[in-house]
């Protein structure tokens, strides 16, 4: 099976590095020289003197690690080159603004929206690595009319990433619950951050502090792309977040501490069954 | 160095292991049977046929590992067995609110309250584990008069435990800071996990929702104490935290894509400083 990887940076470099340890035959393309020499040096691509035209011909599989906003230029630029019984993918955040028009422009291949639920506060290839993938979650939007084979691909390159548990949606419910599991988690870990006064704080910090705060480290061109892509959702979920903590607010104010326990205990037995 | 253990806990208990291994003479006393048997066969506390009084007056630290509304209260009746030259402790969350009257009651004993930045999201000694203090800080926080003597103490006590960072701090400053970074951190995960209203949302989440939602596992009857003895910090830090998240809203909502851009930067930048 060949595969080309569009965009060689954390998260295509760490499916270069997965699929072509499990044998697949990996193409990767990139803006830039740089990553392309890292991937052949590590032995995660191919080293080819094929055109860019060449390679997007050949594949089997196209998997788009870009930006949000790179996709649909990507498709446009390239319409001529795909061809029936190819299937192009993106491992995108968000999914329900553009998979309408990629499905589209991918035309005659086959268009399939995927979602590894896996990363790093980190940007770039060198920092790839393939196991964060193990046991995580993977999504897989179709459309009402995408052929069940596609999803069958895709299942298989989660399996053979390793990851966990694969969950099948439409866009709309994946762009839904991620806005609240990805994107509130991470504009609540960067407000808290922002609303740091104080030059020694690091002395006054445990685990919880670290943990709670390590998404604040972002890729800002990225995620800012991905609120406002997903922008309905997310303003939503802030609101309902918002609320909650309005109610405890509340709680302490009127020194009630029976509904704080309360809200405790509602908490810890939401949370306890999330565990691994 | 005799050493006297108040409340056997998930606290207590990896106390009373981390001190028994580095030589020192532990007791502990717990208003249940169980804890005191399970720490005797573990060696982390001697077998003992001596009274509670006899326990107290021989030790010379008495380390207080109980709720904080406890803590007034052991000191009350247990005033006339301390004697000078016995330091008395308590690892409290919160110091403010009980300090003052803590050293009065201790006296002729010295009183010197102290803060391990280390837990777990679990409640009671079977889960006690002294590595869980390994590089973590360690907060003293004496009063005007409170002499270098204890400071002394505890600080070795700290590196025996093998803490990272001792700080030295008022009390009113280390509420104002663990307003912060302790409280803050648990309203915040307690009410996002409470604006959780799928119930398919495991399906969704990565390793940022996990890690950012762990401490809404949450032992209620502590913690509810600890937010109301240290209600003016920690709803201010609430407010401080609600304009960040507005400004962010409001970039959201007018899509100001620079400005998302631009408080995910100073997330990083502060975030990035806080690594190990």
């Amino acid at each position: 099976m060949k595969v080309l990887i569009v965009g060689l940076g954390l998260i295509g470099g760490s499916y270069a590095e997965g699929l072509s340890k499990k044998g697949y035959e990996v193409y990767g393309i990139d803006q830039n020289e740089k990553p392309i020499q890292y991937a052949i040096e590590k032995g995660w691509i191919q080293d080819t003197l094929d055109s860019k035209v060449t390679i997007i011909n050949k594949a089997d599989i196209i998997i788009l690690a870009i930006y949000p906003q790179a996709i649909l230029e990507f498709l446009k630029d390239n319409q001529s080159n795909f061809k029936k019984g190819q299937l192009i993918t993106d491992v995108c955040g968000v999914k329900s603004s553009f998979v309408n028009k990629a499905t589209l422009l991918a035309t005659p291949a086959l268009y399939l929206s995927h979602h590894p639920m896996a990363g790093k506060e980190k940007i770039g290839i060198e920092f790839s690595d393939c196991s964060i993938f193990k046991k995580a979650n993977f999504l897989i939007t179709p459309l009402k009319n995408t052929p069940i084979e596609a999803i069958k691909i895709l299942d298989q390159i989660a399996r053979d990433l390793e990851f966990g548990k694969v969950s099948i949606m439409s866009p709309e419910r994946h762009d839904e619950m991620i806005g609240f599991t990805s994107q509130l988690t991470h504009a609540i870990a960067v407000s808290l951050v922002n609303s740091d006064h104080d030059c020694d704080t690091v002395n006054f910090i445990g685990d919880s502090y670290r943990d709670l705060t390590r998404i604040a480290m972002i890729n800002e061109n990225l995620w800012s792309e991905l609120f406002l892509e997903n922008k309905t959702a997310l303003l939503s979920h802030i609101e309902s977040f918002e609320e909650q903590l309005d109610i405890l607010k509340n709680a302490l104010k009127t020194n009630d501490q029976i509904k704080l326990n309360e809200l405790f205990k509602t908490s810890t037995q939401i949370r306890r069954k999330m565990e691994k």
